[in-house]
């Protein structure tokens, strides 16, 4: 049996990462995963939350929301509802600590990178693609940061990327699911690495199923190979910035 | 004295507007004014708001929302802040009224249009292009669901479009505020006219300013112009369905 | 055909202003128009909104509520429901800004002006009632403040009034609409305006209908009238106080 | 040492009950007693809550609230807060509970009566008043349901009023608190009874402060006497009603 | 007739105070009464609210929570609801003012005594077991602090505990009401009384009912006995702690 | 360096499960790991939310919860602010899910079993804690209902436990980590396996740190240890029941 959509089982979908795709932030992208898109912005404020004041250190905290038709059928607005579901929480926790993992928090300064992940479209992976290009938009941000402070270095101390792989019956373990294959995954996992591949978070859940350790660590090397691919993209996308990367 | 962008004073900014911009609406529209872009898409659902219940009778309602970025500084998302604001609620209840003003609902029957207006990017007129591109996508919708239902008879009744003119101090009436221009006039007015040139909506505004009853009547000379070179554009924009609106 | 209580299609119903309704505020009216009965009160505080700390200037803003039982049938509470509904944040805003435009907010300094309507029984118009009604509520708490604080210049610059007009079938335009004629009228238009017959606010809408430019030019003419009839109701009310309006 | 406005301790302050007060409801009564005014409305409705569904029983509910300038300084509406304060929810359920006393809510059949008080100024003893006041309200819509359902008995089963008691030092007990004696007292009793001179409620507070068992039975012997005297005014308002209750 | 679990109706249930129940409080109990147990704990905080800053007294707040599995069925979660209920805020109300008749304020400083009462397994009578265990909580944690900040002066003045009583058909009055006399009981009352015998509160309801003065003269008899019986137990919980109360 | 309490790194804290905890719930576990306690329960309704209606299947679904002073500084009641945090989100939707994976919902049928998690102590692994004792609580709960629905087949597949691991400098891979090496680890991931040893929750963050395929790999190891030890003691709580999981 094969992909739903003619992919080998260790193949990304199509990736794409519009650089500069709004006028007004300081790094914005428009990242294209298959059907997937998401616009993603970084903005740097200059405070950091109360529990920070004073430690001469940074912060990143990430928002993500979806258009109410980047769905199938209508979502409804969080707005509207009056308030944000666990799902987005979760994701939003999810993208603002693994961009702290590769961000030197003491060289940004007391200033806090608003992260905004705007789902327009949706096919699945979502959440890894925010990330993927969260991590553009706001090392651009960062890069236009630090020349125009003088910071005395770079605070991208590395590159980040994510991905999800996931048990798909018949067929195994498979690289970049799409809505269709994380509807049918027994086991779902999303991962994030960093340009040296070093794991930063691993989230694996079976949905009312589980795994043994040797799936585990199928997934786990479909992931390495995902991410790495994705890194070579986002070091095109940076162009010049990318030498700044881990300077 | 002449105008910030070199306009002339009876001129639009360039619009575009592409249709099917996303895959899963039923109709969806990324309408361009200038730097303004707005996401408009249309939603059909086989049911009524409770009021309406059992009189045959469809619904038209709109949400409307900015990205955080969507402007120079960050807006903070009104799910974070748990409720939506006065100038949403505004806005989001004018698009409503406005597009009910050219469907006749007894022929849609007891459904509710779903309207979603997402501004990726602000630039002065953001309620006058959603109005005007959810037009658009509005009208692709029910075309589509006109053929899948087999309608008797197509619900639209006329065209509808919306533009902003303003009074400004040297220059005097202006069509179609930027961003800079709004934030300058003395006088501000929404005007929304359908394709036989009658007023849905005329909303007229003294920031702390008041207007004359002659200064009326040249914002609403300039109005009348700038819907009917819109409406022309939403024609070509709709191609083959253009022909059944009014019929 | 004549108007549904008798009144020629340019009279307003019989409009009365107690003023000094309450012990404690500053300012405050009870105003009847026909059945319609609004209480507003002005309130002045020594503080503005954050957006205008330091510039100077002071501020007016307002709050509209209605008893349960102002209406027909009981209406839920805001504050049962837990949010205010987006008709009375538009009409909020409304009288807000209408006030803002008869004041030089420099010669009232950093201070607020909170207007509170509050709708007792509802018969149609409460809204320009409610701006009518807190003109002079604010006039009469800004002389006591300007006496005792010694402003240099009386900061309310001209008179401003509101009422509404509309489209009724087989009748025409016709002023001042009460609660059964605004629910037939096919278009209504609320204009507000200063005591030099300017205009400040124009919203006139088409529910589920259109309007013509020669309709619009009759609805005005209808306004203009009904505005300064009011003024003169006002200039009666405030008493000595009115001789300061706009000196 | 006498008390501040010069009543004797045991005398109420002037009250009147203006009955159909407003246009719209079924029951309304504006209520006075010194400087305190409260709007009290009652309207029925077919249904109950759920958990009453099914049972053949009615309910009485109440809700209360204050115009933000029925106090001294401006209190901020609880609509615009999102919330209703812990107060308000003590004294909507006290209001309820007290009236359900004296209702036969079998009699009633599954009909829920919302009383709505507003005060519209106050001087303490709001929410005594409000009982007060609510009941004749109620009384009133009763009534006109019970002869237009033609309903076998009048579920009104005896009459209900409501004050307060207090001790202020160096006066000792006195009635009917207002706002500046409430201030001072050191003990603050409501006390709500029948027509028959049983006990409803009674809710006795030392606010930083105790009271002996002498000290209640002297506050408890006025709040007799003033609620008799309360009883006797609503007898006054209720004209032939009055001789339906209790039958 | 007798009671339903064999009492005699002057008697309480057993009662029991686990001092230092938790690590991490400076005050906690687990007082168990009958069935009934609450976790009380007692936080000292360096600040007072707005309304009481730069005045030299401290303030007294209570929080109050039930397990959803406390009671019978499941009971939802306020957190989940996004509000507190009445109930919850009258019985949160009533413990901090309890509380606050014992403690000489001034002697405590510009602190906030925060009490929260989190009841595991309910079976009536939980506010005013809350307010028994939350007293010897508190106790405690006033006298590690004012060791810790030698106070001149020991604020607690008096012991202070609660119970209730009411009314049952073909029984009379009784003491101490578990769940299913609650529910059975025509009048109900919570006493909170000093070690000094004083009353501090007084709430009598009857539900759906009413009480005559000799009922409520039984009533209150019983309330005292049981009252200085509670302080007797908290006197022996507090240990040598006890010694310095209304020293 | 040894660990801060002295246990060897593959070391789990004390564990202790009493059941029958509450007099209530069908299911209650006081689970004690160390010094965290965690009251769970579980209650069987018999419907489910709308998403399953009619599918013949049940639902589990959580709710998490720490008592004001479960911790070393007071934390804020999520009731009192009105809203849950993303926190306590993430750890509900974990629960959930985790218990979801060994329960056969078909087998459950249209219930929902609600878990509720209500940490009375925390000092570190509350999350795990929960899971551990929420699945002996489940269970419980599901033996008593399934002799009562004498339900064919019972419906819980395998044993669940959950436990942390993490990384600490000078130290390296650890498990069951208390509150203070929390804190201190780099790395910190929970794990949640089946009785069979198979994985179905694994969550690994870095927090401001990275990890490498190794230090996974050690993690994973002293995970499945520590996950075995706690099914045995799972089994001795749930003493004849134990013998029906999995048949």
């Amino acid at each position: 049996m094969t992909r739903h959509d003619g992919r080998a089982v260790a193949e990304l979908r199509p990736v794409q990462m519009d650089t500069n795709y709004l006028m007004h932030p300081e790094g914005s992208v428009l990242i294209t995963v298959g059907n997937t898109k998401v616009i993603c912005t970084a903005t740097i404020e200059d405070k950091v939350p109360g529990f920070l004041r004073g430690q001469g250190k940074g912060w990143i905290t990430a928002e993500y929301s979806m258009l109410p038709r980047a769905t199938e059928s209508r979502t409804r607005r969080e707005a509207s509802a009056g308030k944000v579901s666990g799902r987005t929480m979760e994701i939003q926790r999810l993208i603002g600590r693994a961009l702290r993992a590769v961000v030197d928090l003491e060289a940004l300064g007391e200033r806090t990178i608003w992260i905004d992940c705007d789902v327009i479209q949706a096919d699945g992976g979502t959440r890894t693609a925010s990330i993927t290009g969260a991590f553009v938009a706001m090392t651009q941000a960062i890069a236009k940061f630090a020349d125009m402070k003088e910071l005395p270095k770079f605070p991208v101390t590395d590159y980040l990327a994510a991905t999800s792989v996931g048990m798909i019956d018949e067929i195994g373990a498979v690289l970049d699911l799409n809505y269709v294959e994380d509807v049918d995954a027994a086991v779902d996992m999303n991962i994030v690495m960093t340009g040296a591949g070093r794991f930063v978070e691993l989230q694996g859940t079976g949905e009312e199923a589980t795994f043994s350790r040797q799936e585990l660590n199928d997934l786990l090397a479909l992931g390495e190979q995902g991410v790495a691919a994705l890194v070579e993209l986002q070091k095109e996308a940076l162009g010049d910035i990318a030498l700044r990367v881990g300077k």
